[in-house]
């Protein structure tokens, strides 16, 4: 039994920056990584939001060795060692880095390693670069879950990755897995006690499975079930594990990630490309659609239902799930 | 029936070369053109080889305006008008470009706009990036073919995309179109009389079909049938339609193209990097496999079999299609 109730979205913020700072986090770290949580709970991507501090690798547990730090740099980049701190932290400080070098040169590239847990949802932070004129790619590697096509051992993270682009209101902002099913999916279902779709991973002998704890000792299947999504995943993990110095292949826990920013202005004046990103979802939404479907441009159509939730001042969580986060 | 025949590379390339340069390209034009076919033939990607000069917007028939000539112009970019040529010409030209820059300054992004006909194999271009010691991100836009999730009506290209890395030995190449069939798979089982597989394409109204035709006239389905392979489709749209100025959406026959490189330095030392994305095709191969399947490196092991056929000399190609090329 499942029940929703009503929370004032400031009161959860609090709540959550309560626990994030009880113990390793200061206020001021606290905001920066109950942002990107509560970012994915408005977006309604309920396994990136506060489920985060309930399950898994939590961030309030998460003790850093020392701060965020550069360790290398060009006018074009950045490298940032995380210190061992939770995903979030270096994440922010990787995107506003990321950006403030791409506003000043036209691009930038920033990577993070040593982070202890995944950064959270990368729309998120695509969502933050797009704001800023610029296109984003940002990709993020994680502990071994997808096999590569015709292997059975989980070779590469759930790696996820996400693009983002400026339009002349909401940014586009699409963000995907290359697994058919997210980490946190699987943690979500075995906290429930709810079973896997039977088409989304394997057991440890190769043999689909539909419990969510024999999938976390198998392998999760790439989200197309092909080659294609397997080598989107490898493509993740070079540019998300190889590239910023972080584990790769078989990781056993260790987390990867790199901040791309492009601006438009290198091959067209930035609010022409503006004029046609927003022409482009202007078309798409013309056409005809299936009975019952209706045309979903990503990120677009969410930060409408973000900015509604957003000004009514409260979000509908499960009660169950906010009275263990009361408990914590 | 298929008959095969074996032929001497060097006499393809001549023959191919010859017709490219019959009407409206210079030798050394046509030289480019077809390094790009011939590749394709060489790698096994018979849709993307010497078949471009037989059907659909055939290189040679293609009438150039002028010559391509660059536009837009920056330390990190460069945008090129095609001036309506056959797209592996700027192609070429681009990459020539993006690498040239991306060495100086770590970065670059080339755009191509007003070409006729696709550029071809995205991994080819991918592939002589990443011979450069340079990440490479190569994304085509095309005329309108994949629906929009949700939708009936074909909103975007095939719209590939390719991704590209080095190593200490042969580049992974990752290259993938966003659709379940490519418009060459469709025109080739056009030409051979073929029947689609049942789940790859929809007719006008919105039906599954298995006949190619009724296939160009309706659209085909993102790769994965969902909306993740939609929104990859959507992304290339933006980055290489939108962004270098070429078409996007319900695009009635135009090409757009967008190079990225990369110089891994901008992160971490080359050699270092070159080390580690080795070592990650030697971690990968470890793994167990799936009974009577292997671990297959894209670009990676093709480049293995590339190098074998060209040290044998000859290509082995369908005799039928061979005498198509010859009577042209």
């Amino acid at each position: 039994m499942f029940c929703h109730m009503k929370i004032k979205i400031a009161e959860l913020k609090e709540l959550m920056e309560k626990i994030v700072s009880s113990k390793y986090y200061s206020a001021d770290e606290a905001e920066k990584i109950v942002e990107v949580l509560l970012y994915a709970d408005l977006a309604g991507n309920n396994t990136q939001g506060f489920l985060k501090l309930l399950e898994g690798e939590r961030a309030q547990d998460i003790v850093p060795k020392y701060k965020p730090k550069i360790i290398r740099e060009t006018e074009l980049s950045t490298l940032i060692d995380g210190g061992g701190s939770a995903g979030p932290l270096p994440a922010q400080i990787a995107t506003e880095k990321v950006i403030e070098l791409a506003v000043k040169n036209g691009f930038a590239i920033v990577g993070v390693n040593n982070t202890f847990s995944s950064v959270g949802a990368l729309g998120f932070y695509g969502r933050k670069i797009a704001k800023n004129n610029l296109i984003g790619i940002v990709a993020a590697s994680s502990p071994k879950a997808i096999l590569h096509f015709g292997g059975i051992d989980p070779a590469y993270g759930t790696n996820p990755i996400a693009f983002a682009f400026p339009t002349k209101t909401n940014p586009i902002v699409f963000d995907m897995a290359a697994s058919a099913i997210t980490w946190y999916g699987l943690i979500r279902a075995k906290t429930l006690g709810e079973k896997l779709p039977d088409n989304v991973a394997i057991d440890k002998d190769g043999n689909i499975t539909t419990d969510p704890e024999a999938a976390m000792k198998g392998a999760i299947l790439p989200f197309d079930r092909s080659y294609k999504g397997s080598g989107l995943a490898m493509v993740v993990e070079l540019l998300a594990g190889v590239l910023p110095g972080a584990n790769y292949v078989f990781n056993e826990g260790d987390w990867g990630t790199t901040f791309i920013a492009i601006s438009p202005n290198l091959l067209m004046d930035t609010d022409e490309f503006k004029n046609r990103s927003s022409d482009l979802i202007k078309k798409v939404k013309s056409g005809r659609t299936q009975p019952g479907k209706t045309i979903h441009i990503p990120g677009f159509d969410s930060e409408t239902e973000i900015q509604k939730t957003v000004n009514s001042g409260e979000i509908e969580i499960e009660e169950k799930l906010l009275n263990s986060l009361k408990n914590l």
